[in-house]
C-alpha cells in the first residue's frame, strides 16, 4: 500500500463505541451527569485478598519473568478450581496461563489456523474475535444468529456453514453482548459435530461464575480436545492486571508453550502472585456477593426495559448485558445511542461493534453500574422515549 | 496437518536454552551450586520507588482497564523523558503503551508487514522478531553479520539483501546477544539506505540507558518514519511487570491504536501506574547505580573471558550480554554449553537460539549476576579449560 500499512489494517475496525465513551467523558467534563451502560467491565473493585496478595508480591520482590507458561502453583489452583468447581479433572500441564483473555484468543487462533482457514463464530459477537483471526490471514464466517437458538451456534449451524476451509468453531457462554448461555446439550451436540468433521472447538468461558439461573457447565467435562479460554478479569474483578489462561488438548501443550515464550515471555508476575488468592475462601465470599448484586441489576434493568419498548426476546442467563432490539425506536442504533447521550446522559453500546447481523436495531446495555445508577437510566429514558 | 496444529508452529521454536535452565534448576535442587549466565533479566529488582508506586495504585483501586494506548500521564512522562534526555520532542499521541516489548513488537510487525513480506534483520539477533513475522505469514531475511560492523546491520547490507518482497528491517541497539551499538552515523545511513526503498525500519531500543560507552541515540531523533520499541523491563527493572511501549510515525496512530484495543484491550493498569515513578529524579538515581554496577560487571567478565580464550573481537558496549566466540574449545556450543553446566556449574546460553550464523561456535555470557558470581564463574571456567 501506498501509505505502508499493512492491508489487514483495512479489515479491522475499532471499537465504535469509544467515540461514544469519548463524547460521554466530555459531556461529564461539562458538568453533566453520565448513567454509564456502555462499560464492558464490573464496577466492583478486585477483591481485598487478591490486592493485598499483590501487594505481599510486590513488597517479596516477585517482579521477575514466571516461567512462560505460569506460575506452577498458579497452574495448580485453576486445576484444583476445576476441580472443585466442577468435578472435572484438568491436568496443571494443559493449563497455559495468559496476559488476559486476549493472549489466550491469540494463543488459540495461532495454534490453530492456517491463513485462508476459517472460524465459524456466532454474530452478534465479542468484536476482537473476528480480528486475532484476521490477523492471522485467517477468515470469519460469522454466523447470524437469533432468539431460535438463544443467540448461540448449534449443531444445525455446522451442518449449514461448515465448509471444506473451515477449521475452527468459537462460543462464548455466557456470550458477549446477548448474556445467553448454551446448555449442556447444546454444547455436548456441538462438540460433537465440530469434531467429527475434524475441526476444533474454542469456548470461551471468560463470563463463567456470572452465572443467575442454573450454571454454565465448562466444556472441559465435556471433550478432551477443546481449548477453552478464561480469564481472571470478569468474574474476580481483575480486568486491569490483564490476566487469563488457556485450557489446551494435551496434543498442543508443546505449541502453545512455544508460542507463549516467543509472543509474551510470561503473564504479569505481580498479577499471577495477586491471582493465587483468587479462589480462597473469602474471595469466594465477596464474589458470590457479588455475583448476587448482577443478578438483582438484571432483575431490576431487564423488566424495566422491556416495560419501556426494548424487545428482549431471550432472558440473558450470564454476563452483564442486556442485549435489546431498540427498532421500536430507530432503525439506526449509532445514531440513536447517540441521541440518547446527548438528550438524557444515558450511555450505551450500538450494535455496529458486535458484528453485522442487524446491529442497527441493537444497543447493548451492561449493568455494570449500581441499581440506583440503573434506576437513574431508566427514568430518564423513559422520560425521553414515552 | 493431520495432527490440527496450524503449519506456522513447525517454524517456531522454543528457547533452546530452557533445557539447560530445567537442568540447571534440577542440579541446584540436588545441591549443586549453579552459577548463572544464562539469564536475560536483570538481578536487580523493581527499584523501590516503582514499587511503592504500584502498591499505592493497588490501595487506591487502579485496577480498571486504561485506554488502549495507555494512560495518558504515562505517555506523556515518555515523551518528557525523550525531551529531557534527548532533547527530543515526541508527541504523546505517536506513543503506545504496550504488554512489554513484545506486545510493541506485535503491534509494529502487524501494521507494517504483508503475507509473503520480508523483514531484514541480523543474525545474531533476539529469538523471538523471526517469530513475529512468522505469525503474520511473513518472511525473515537473517542477515550473517560479523565483527566487521559490530554485529549490526549497515547500508551495506541494505544495497545486498533488499529484495522487492522487503518491506522492514529490524535493528537493535545496543543488541542482543551481542551487545554491540549502531554508532549515530551508522543508524541515520540505514535510515536513509531503508526509506529511500520505501520501506521502514523498525528500531528496538529496549536496552538504552545501559550503554556504558558513549551514548545510545535515539532513532526518534533522526526520523520520523521509524518505529521506536521501548520497555520498562531491562533499564528500568520492571521485567515481569510486562510494560514497553512503541513510538509511531503519526501515520500509524490509528492503525497502531485500533490494532492495541483489539489484540491487548490495554496493558497492565498496576504496572502502568507503578512506571509513572520511573522518571522520578530518585529512580532514575538508583538506574545510574545499577548502570555503572553492570559496567564494572562487563569490565571485570570480558578480559577474564578473553584472557581464557573466548574470542570477543567487539567490546560489548551496552546490555548486559558478551557474545563469545568459543570455537578453541569446541565445535558445538550446544553441547559444550551442556558440559559447563554439567562439570563445572556454570550456565550459559549456546548460539542456537540467536540464529543460523556460526551458532555452534558462540556462547552468550550475560552478566546479570553480582561480580563476586562472576569471579566464581571465570574461576571454575578457568580450572577446567586450562
Amino acid at each position: 500500500m501506498s501509505d505502508g500499512i499493512a492491508r489487514r489494517m483495512e479489515d479491522i475496525k475499532p471499537f465504535q463505541v469509544m467515540a461514544l465513551l469519548a463524547r460521554a467523558r466530555e459531556l461529564e467534563a461539562q458538568g453533566r451527569s453520565i448513567v454509564h451502560l456502555e462499560i464492558g467491565e464490573p464496577d466492583f473493585n478486585t477483591p481485598q485478598p487478591i490486592v493485598e496478595a499483590g501487594i505481599a508480591a510486590l513488597r517479596a520482590g516477585q517482579v521477575h519473568y514466571t516461567p512462560a507458561v505460569g506460575l506452577a502453583a498458579l497452574r495448580e489452583a485453576i486445576a484444583n478450581w476445576y476441580s472443585k468447581g466442577a468435578g472435572i479433572t484438568v491436568s496443571p500441564e494443559r493449563i497455559i496461563v495468559t496476559p488476559g483473555a486476549s493472549g489466550a484468543l491469540l494463543l488459540a487462533m495461532a495454534v490453530l489456523l492456517n491463513p485462508g482457514e476459517a472460524v465459524l463464530m456466532a454474530d452478534p459477537g465479542y468484536p476482537c474475535n473476528r480480528y486475532f483471526a484476521r490477523l492471522l490471514e485467517g477468515k470469519t464466517i460469522g454466523i447470524p444468529v437469533t432468539e431460535a437458538s438463544d443467540y448461540q451456534l448449534s449443531s444445525n449451524h455446522m451442518d449449514s456453514y461448515w465448509t471444506p476451509e473451515t477449521r475452527v468453531a468459537l462460543v462464548a457462554s455466557p456470550a458477549n453482548p446477548t448474556g445467553t448461555l448454551l446448555s449442556q446439550a447444546g454444547l455436548a451436540a456441538l462438540i460433537k459435530s465440530v469434531e467429527s468433521r475434524k475441526g476444533t472447538l474454542i469456548v470461551d468461558e471468560i463470563y463463567h461464575g456470572l452465572v443467575y439461573e442454573g450454571r454454565a457447565a465448562t466444556a472441559l467435562g465435556l471433550s478432551d480436545h477443546v481449548l477453552v479460554i478464561n480469564s481472571f478479569s470478569k468474574y474476580f474483578g481483575m480486568t486491569g492486571w490483564r490476566l487469563g489462561w488457556l485450557v489446551v488438548p494435551n496434543n498442543f501443550i508443546e505449541a502453545a508453550e512455544k508460542l507463549a515464550q516467543n509472543l509474551f515471555l510470561a503473564a504479569s508476575t505481580p498479577a499471577q502472585y495477586a491471582a493465587l488468592a483468587a479462589f480462597k475462601p473469602e474471595t469466594l465470599e465477596i464474589l458470590e456477593a457479588r455475583r448476587v448484586e448482577f443478578q438483582q441489576r438484571r432483575d431490576f434493568l431487564l423488566p424495566g426495559l422491556r416495560s419501556l419498548g426494548f424487545y428482549v426476546p431471550v432472558t440473558p442467563q450470564g454476563a452483564f448485558y442486556i442485549y435489546a432490539n431498540c427498532s421500536r425506536f430507530s432503525t439506526d442504533s449509532f445514531a440513536f445511542a447517540q441521541e440518547l447521550l446527548e438528550k438524557t446522559g444515558v450511555a450505551v453500546t450500538p450494535g455496529i461493534d458486535f458484528g453485522c447481523n442487524a446491529p442497527q436495531q441493537h444497543l447493548r446495555f451492561a449493568y455494570t453500574t449500581s441499581t440506583e445508577q440503573l434506576q437513574e437510566g431508566l427514568k430518564r429514558l423513559q422520560a425521553y422515549l414515552n
